[in-house]
């Protein structure tokens, strides 16, 4: 167990913040980290967990709450303009930028796209835009995505299956740990992993 | 705004964790708590939101996440064979402790009564017992009890209008902070009212 499996939407905007440390947490206890996309829409509908933006009084405290950790985190973050959109398709195309290895440096700039940059990623040429800068063969992963639909059911099934019920989900092992504010927790266990 | 407000109901884990240090973390910065009694089920009506233990996959997470914060704080932690209570009655008599000067320690006595010792805490006879034993007149609080329901009502749909729709919560000034894992960020919140 010295790797830590982080699973992760790109409309999550809990994710981007996870994301923008998840490899520096991890690497200071000497672990190593998976990155897992999956749908958290699936998520939701599987285990009839809500979004939290379906309760109306969560939506405004979950824009403060996530620029609070954005400021705390010294990272960029603008809630975009479209929210939520649907993240099939980039989250298909991170499949195919993971065969090619690439899938940590594609995962950053899709939600750099639309966590700082308010860029629209359910659409095709923004994603092939935004993976070509990336320095991807953006065409190539929009061409290859339609054939990662299984894969992506499957990768959410099994973090459905193992427990999850948002994102992001991290796993240690067996051991499951919901929520960017719960990234603290998931590499203390890892950490404890070596000790 | 020197203050922080401390929304709460017996029936959440995650209230009585932050009860545990509330008052530490908020002298730390030279500031006071007002601890405000309010039913959560009234709060989760109003907003539509659910209960954490409505979502079937977040029932044993829940648990085990409690588990990890009650250690991380050094705290005494036991999840009760009833789970959840009714608390209208003991948050009732948490107004009549007010009327005397006596809800920290009251509200102090029911959340161990409830999330260290197991016992139920919507018995009447449990309330009086626990409520003697901390030093109060425990017959008197659940005589005096039901000329609080309208208090109760109103205290909790304060927190609603304000925003709230979960516990704990905080509020520094109009600012409005949700959950356990976000004391810190009023604490902070509350420090820079000082700057």
């Amino acid at each position: 167990m010295t790797t830590l499996e982080f699973f992760y939407d790109f409309v999550s905007p809990y994710s981007y913040l996870a994301s923008t440390r998840v490899e520096a947490e991890v690497a200071k206890v000497g672990g190593s980290v998976r990155f897992r996309p999956f749908l958290l829409g699936g998520v939701f509908n599987a285990t009839g967990n809500k979004a939290p933006i379906e309760v109306a009084a969560k939506g405004p405290y979950l824009q403060k709450d996530c620029s609070r950790w954005a400021k705390r985190l010294g990272v960029p973050f603008a809630w975009p303009a479209r929210f939520p959109v649907l993240t099939v398709l980039p989250l298909r195309a991170a499949f195919a930028a993971e065969k090619l290895g690439k899938l940590v440096p594609y995962s950053h700039a899709m939600f750099r796209a639309y966590w700082v940059d308010g860029r629209d990623i359910s659409d095709a040429s923004v994603v092939e835009e935004v993976a070509t800068k990336a320095g991807l063969p953006g065409a190539a992963l929009i061409a290859e995505a339609p054939g990662y639909k299984e894969a992506l059911k499957a990768q959410t099934q099994e973090a459905v299956d193992r427990g999850s019920f948002g994102a992001p989900t991290f796993f240690v092992g067996q051991e499951m740990f919901v929520g960017n504010d719960r990234l603290d927790f998931a590499v203390e266990a890892l950490a404890s992993a070596f000790a």
